[in-house]
């Protein structure tokens, strides 16, 4: 097992990490070409042994919570763990281990007019690195994924966090040796040294096949910036409400609410409410209501203004602002064309949805609307793994290759093309 | 129309560029949204004012041979173009026009307990840059292509087919603007300058989604390098065939002279042969025979060499080597075992077959061998996009995410998530 201490010396480091880096493409091959049932067990004792560790993680947590007691509150809640919040880790790894195993199977099939027979299958990607901020059981969940799709992992924490994904990772492991596979299939970097974080952007010397990086923007932004292997990001969710004139009120005031107010702080909380002016002077006052009696402050722009009461007027950083708090920015639009050249100019291609009993105008919104994420009368706030059914997520993809919204088991996969002749040569 | 001048100043070649990718990312949302058909009657036009050009292009396409006369020959007819190869591009781009149109096929649909229905649709990646070095044609290929799939391209083609790299542009945007669609979706870099490639590399300030390096190994690399923006990258097909003991010999003879033989400069070519200890004594002399007599140039280990003659010792850089050449590197192997760890240990991931009557065995290689294509039975050089029935392709990627193997239409798009409800808001 590895132990949480810094290492003083550079060349030390590098040479450590390169050599973790090693190991963990090493155990990648022993993973990917172990059979299903093996990960599944892995999954499983992960599981049980993140229970059985249950003293000495929340010890290690202690640690971690008396260093962090001069920090942000809200940052000590997002680090502290109890025994409830434990239990939920090891139950969210056990539901990844019932997750399909994607690695073989076969995402597309056909043959040849010279009798070749094509098959494309799925396969891990390889060893991911994974780099994390303040919670810890993102180590458990995000090395469970990994492990599904058959991927090794390079688990890389915030300092203030290192005892508690220290022990998380012995727990692992553990149950990787219970299942026969490599406990090197998972590493938890043994330093807080920040130049572990620059070595793993570097791809330790091609062992890291791309970088997820899990935080707030400023990470996201430094590992976009510096890293030289490709890069899973998700920058930020600006995501919009808009209330087409045909939209059913009830269903407008429910899913504006739900999608700003049901969880502030998550990527797929609705930032900006656009609305039909045609149906504003009869909607907006009562949406408005709703909202600022569940405690959310408005800023809207003057027409909203002139409708509902807001607390603010909005400005141009407004519509570019995810506030991630109870505050929603607000504009009454002309029609659909309007909205969704707001939602180009100033989205996150992350999340939109269209309120409206209109269809032609829903599918027309949902086909123009290039976000990662287009929803009808629902909430922004289904923006999630488990709510698409993926069973978990590793996070929310907003880029344009690979993968795009949320990132589960499947998406830790790539193909590989197996080609069965009996003789083919090429003309 | 634009024109293959020089900018002669750095400021000014910014902002020029910035502005070239600011109207390709406008024309690529229009482009998106545009009717399948739009996009077909583009590809279609652009075939005939590839014709219609014909007398421009050439005269064009000669003065860049003027320029290039006392470069390389093989490389001067990589740049030349004449009547029937702009005929075989004209005739190539009408065949992208054939392919179905990916942009809103619905690659998985499913509903969820709550009702929310779940589609994975597809969509264009955007705006790809593409970077080719002396063929010409490229632009045309790699135009039409990525138009297939939706998308708007930067071309930017090496200096000295500039002159050809600017004519075949101009048809290209005469036929978008024939469809009524935005000219700015096909640009040329309209400058030599070298300094442009670096500001494709930095992604112009978001324009640009994913850059397609096609050369050789040294502008790849530069590629892979630089970029700030992800790279679908080809870096090397070091290909092997695998006899195994099980092998048919009239099989093993044939697939490997062809996977040698047929083109030793595509990344699909046969660089290694691997043969069981089994069988070489039997076999190898006579693939030996056949390779030598079609003017292959052998190295093998020292157990091949007492088994057949051939022309040098093979030494360890060997194994690492892809010749494109008429060369091929033999080994002796123990057995399935040493051929799959030689593989993964010397392979580039790229394209690899096994030739075995034997089914256990050749299951084994397919799932065990991790390239992007392996074959059982058939020649390496099956590694190209329109044998692979795609109608094209932009290249073959060797990276481990979004696009393995041939780079066809499909590759060229991501998906976005299209969820209907009637009402539903997250508990």
């Amino acid at each position: 097992m590895m132990n949480a201490q810094p290492l003083q010396e550079d060349g030390a480091l590098e040479e450590r990490m390169f050599a973790l880096g090693a190991r963990a493409r090493a155990a990648a091959v022993t993973v990917r070409n172990a059979a299903p049932e093996a990960r599944t067990a892995a999954l499983v004792a992960m599981g049980e042994r993140l229970r059985e560790a249950a003293p000495a993680i929340l010890a290690a947590n202690r640690e971690d919570v008396a260093r962090a007691k001069d920090l942000a509150p809200s940052f000590v809640d997002r680090l502290r763990l109890d025994e409830a919040r434990l239990e939920g880790v090891a139950r969210a790894v056990e539901e990844i281990a019932g997750i399909p195993d994607p690695v073989g199977a076969v995402a597309g099939a056909w043959t040849r007019p010279n009798g070749l027979r094509f098959e494309r299958v799925r396969t891990p990607i390889g060893v991911i690195g994974i780099i994390f901020e303040s919670r810890p059981n993102v180590a458990a969940d995000a090395g469970a994924l990994a492990l599904r799709a058959g991927n090794a992992v390079i688990l890389r924490g915030g300092s203030d966090s290192a005892a508690s994904v220290a022990a998380i990772g012995t727990a692992l492991r553990l149950g990787l040796q219970d299942a026969g596979l490599p406990e090197d299939a998972i590493q938890i970097v043994p330093t807080t040294d920040r130049a572990a974080v620059g070595l793993m952007l570097g791809g330790l010397g091609g062992a890291i096949d791309v970088i997820v990086p899990r935080g707030g923007k400023s990470l996201v932004e430094r590992v976009q910036a510096e890293a030289r292997v490709p890069v899973f990001a998700h920058l930020e969710g600006i995501c919009h409400a808009y209330v087409h004139a045909g939209a059913d009120p009830k269903k407008a005031v429910a899913i504006t609410l739900n999608g700003k107010m049901r969880r502030v702080s998550v990527c797929g909380a609705t930032e900006t409410l656009l609305i039909d002016r045609a149906i504003a002077p009869v909607l907006l006052p009562s949406i408005a209501a709703a909202l600022t009696e569940a405690g959310c402050s408005l800023r809207g722009d003057e027409e909203a203004r002139g409708l509902a009461p807001m607390k603010a007027a909005a400005e141009e950083g407004d519509w570019r602002t995810e506030y991630l708090a109870p505050i929603l920015s607000v504009r009454v639009v002309p029609g659909l064309e309007d909205a969704i050249a707001h939602i180009a100019t100033y989205g996150s291609a992350h999340t939109d949805t269209i309120i409206t009993e209109d269809k032609a105008a829903a599918e027309e919104f949902l086909r123009r609307v290039d976000s990662a994420i287009v929803l009808h009368n629902a909430s922004t706030q289904f923006a999630d793994g488990g709510e698409f059914g993926f069973g978990g997520e590793i996070g929310i993809a907003t880029g344009r290759l690979h993968a795009r919204g949320p990132v589960g088991a499947e998406q830790l996969t790539i193909f590989k093309y197996v080609v069965r002749g009996d003789g083919q040569i090429r003309p």
